[in-house]
C-alpha cells in the first residue's frame, strides 16, 4: 500500500483507461460509474458536470474509491481509496476538452449540454494498490 | 430506473466483461476491484475468497454497486445499484470453475491458493440503469 502512483503503472494514465468511480450515495451505500480521469502528479483528475448524482455525492462525501484496469490487461490495475481534496469549475472546460483529446482524438468535447457546468473533481490517492 | 437486467444488455454477461464492483469498508468510504461476474437470471453472481478485503465489507455490510463495461464499447454499460442477498460456500468451487471457463476458457480455476476457501455472493439488483 503506497499514497502515491506507482511510476510503473503511470502509463495507465496515457492509454484510454477509464476509471471505475465509486462514490457514497446519501444513505451511506456506494455509486460506481466510469469516468475518464488524468493524474497530474499529484492527484488524479476526474470531471462532471453540476447536478449529476457522482457530483453531490462527491460535495456531501469526499471519499472515493477509483479502479483503472489497463485496457490491453485487465488483469493489470490499480485500484485507489482517497478522498476528493478539490473541487472546483476554474479550468473544468479546458480540462474536458484535454480529456476528449485523449479519449476521443477531438479538440473539444463534443457533449456538452446547454446550460451544463463543467466541474473538476481532484482526488488525493490515501491508498493505492496495484495488480499484474 | 429498473430492478432488473434489461434484455438488450445480457449479452454483457456472456462477453468477458469484467465488474467494478464497489464495497463498503468499516469507516464507511468505498473500496473498488475488477472482479468476474455472471448473471443467474435473478442475482448477478461474483466470486470471491474468504477473508479478502471484500469478503469483509460484503459480510458486515451488504450495500454494494457494480459497473459492466462492454469490452468491445466503453460507452456502454450497467451500472448497478444493490445489495448482497446471500453469501454461501456451497457451489462455489464449481462457480469460479464455471467463470474460469468464461473468462480464461481454462476447464479449472488455476489460481487457488493451498486453504483457500472460496465464496459466492448473490447480488440482488435494487436499481439498475444503463448507458450506450
Amino acid at each position: 500500500m503506497s499514497n502515491t502512483i506507482p511510476e510503473s503503472y503511470r502509463d495507465l494514465f496515457q492509454k484510454k483507461a477509464f476509471a471505475h468511480l465509486a462514490t457514497i450515495m446519501p444513505d451511506g451505500s456506494p455509486q460506481v460509474t466510469p469516468v475518464w480521469c488524468d493524474y497530474d502528479g499529484t492527484y488524479i483528475r476526474i470531471n462532471s458536470a453540476k447536478g449529476r448524482v457522482k457530483d453531490h455525492n462527491m460535495r456531501r462525501n469526499p471519499q472515493v474509491a477509483l479502479e483503472i484496469m489497463d485496457p490491453d490487461n485487465p488483469y493489470r490495475y490499480l485500484a485507489v481509496r482517497g478522498r476528493v481534496a478539490e473541487i472546483t469549475e476554474s479550468g473544468a472546460d479546458a480540462h474536458i476538452d484535454m480529456l476528449a483529446k485523449k479519449y476521443l482524438g477531438e479538440e473539444r468535447y463534443p457533449y456538452g449540454r446547454p446550460g451544463e457546468v463543467r466541474v473538476l473533481y481532484k482526488i488525493q490517492p490515501d491508498r493505492v494498490s496495484s495488480m499484474g
